[in-house]
């Protein structure tokens, strides 16, 4: 159904196809969860590592499941909202960041390089700002589909793995506005301080949230309405990848704060639609942690990071690389002549 | 002071050593503190592995640290304690396991694959169990001491990391009884599954550990009498590595609950052994979580791993490799031309 030559033009299309998400191949599942109880191991004793092969090769549609081909992808956007004062940093830090990146000098390029994956950096319009959602929807419905639609295109028939992360200016003022605008709550259980805002600016940041969701919430139908008024472009980015991801049979990690809130606007449009990812890790950023509660998802980490970057979710890539290769090359009980638990 | 080509013979001369052990780095701590606030993200948001790159620059006394040389270290040895029935696997599978581990089809060789770590399995009088501690000392003085000797040839210079576990049917029951001869408590707290007993055979296994510390502590002036009582010889192996290790600047990551166990034994014999030293995961072993409190330790991932063999060491090398590569390897505000926090 979904054609990565031709990826949707509009929201309706991009409902269509959340509404027809593939589920794991149950075939593969069953190869892993016959093979891991073999291993020469006690029964579990490899804890979450047998829960992440068996995860893998259910939505690898493989078995054994493998990480040879792991991509990371950081999107990057620019916020309108930045000028109600909301970050720490000035937004002329996207540009230089995204050369940064190129450079090899972020701490992304570090993590990659550490983990043996392939990083690809993707502006998504990042010259142009979405509008300041304090006054209009960030994006009008073409733009989103569009922005998703490139998010898309970063993900390949092939690749065993996709970090998703992201970079811009004032994007965590847009993850909390999603967060409040999904869950409700009060703003400043969604709203932290990002880069570094505190005092009289968080005070500010948490007031832009709460109005937003005011001004906007008779528009939202659901999760892909609150995108569009509130998301930037590199949100609506993660969140089209991870669509494609389900289609094309790549498991997919979901980094901090912001790709969760992409995440987030998927499950509220159709539950069930995160069950091929994974959350590399708790950020510090205080809504995480609640915003995890409800996704139900238990990070693989916690190392009080607040980077974005994708840095979290790369750098899970090497125990996931071991969980694969344990269930794929250890041997089996018979194979290795050990004998079994006894009584 | 110690000189791996002639390491003690004696205890008294490992107390020495104890009593001795050498700071960090002073210098490359101050480097590393320095440097880490130039590189381009938000100051703190690199979380815990700004502690790490701290960590490793401090005690591998070099700056910037990495991670190109890490040795996955497992030590096997053999328990009399056996013959109590307190294991649901039968000590034939040492020898069996070793194998395994020499055959590379054990879960620790391919997590130390997908990490690019070097493996060495080091048989620690394998074919010799130890004493059965409810009826004796496990080892006499010159046992221990030979263990924790061959333990320290396990390190040499130029490491830049040493991750160390073990393999060995019994021995959780042997670190329980360390950790209940060090700390008191019931023998419940310290007692747990291990490979899998449970019922009949784990209230035996409880009475056991309770029974050998009545039996021993009269003998217990400091850990290394506990150690020399209750241990297995790759647990004194393990705790010989890690004072090798202090003198060689090589930092130690410690596994599970018998790694840990050789680690309170240092901690409770001289406080601060354990300042190069951190502890890889909390495992599933119920005992664990109540000694990483003890020694103030607290791990990098919870995984619900209980396998030993180094594994849960092993799998957070990445995660360290990347922690040392981010800080070698970003650039600096000055150098990326990238605008700092305003305000």
């Amino acid at each position: 159904m979904f054609d990565p030559k031709s990826p949707p033009q509009n929201l309706a299309e991009m409902r269509a196809l959340l509404d027809a998400l593939p589920d794991g191949d149950p075939a593969t599942a069953a190869q892993a969860a016959e093979r891991e109880p073999q291993l020469t191991k006690p029964a579990g004793a490899l804890g979450r590592l047998e829960a992440l092969s068996a995860w893998l090769a259910t939505w690898q549609g493989r078995h054994p499941p493998q990480i040879r081909r792991p991509r990371v992808v950081v999107f990057a956007g620019s916020h309108g909202v930045c000028e109600e004062g909301v970050s720490a940093f000035p937004s002329e830090v996207n540009g230089q960041m995204v050369q940064n990146f190129l450079n090899g000098g972020a701490a992304i390029n570090q993590i990659c390089s550490a983990m043996d994956a392939e990083l690809r950096v993707m502006e998504v319009a990042l010259e142009i700002p979405t509008a300041n959602f304090t006054k209009a929807p960030a994006m009008d419905e073409e733009d989103c589909a569009e922005a998703m639609s490139f998010g898309m295109s970063a993900v390949e028939p092939g690749l065993d793995l996709i970090c998703v992360g992201e970079m811009g200016i004032g994007n965590t003022t847009a993850a909390a506005a999603i967060c409040h605008g999904l869950y409700g709550e009060a703003a400043e259980l969604w709203t932290g301080p990002g880069t570094g805002v505190e005092g009289a600016a968080l005070s500010r940041k948490i007031r832009v949230v709460g109005d937003a969701v005011m001004l906007h919430k008779h528009l939202f139908r659901d999760g892909l309405d609150v995108l569009r008024c509130l998301g930037g472009r590199e949100i609506a980015a993660i969140a089209g990848a991870m669509i494609a991801a389900r289609y094309l049979r790549v498991p997919v990690v979901i980094d901090g704060y912001v790709a969760g809130a992409a995440a987030a606007v998927l499950e509220a449009t159709r539950p069930g639609s995160l069950d091929h990812c994974i959350v590399a890790h708790n950020s510090a950023e205080p809504g995480h942690t609640a915003l995890l509660t409800r996704l139900n998802k238990t990070p693989l980490i916690d190392f009080g990071m607040r980077l974005g970057e994708a840095s979290g979710a790369a750098l899970v890539i090497g125990m996931l690389r071991a969980a694969a290769e344990c269930h794929a090359g250890m041997a089996t009980f018979a194979e290795a002549a050990v004998a079994g638990k006894s009584g």
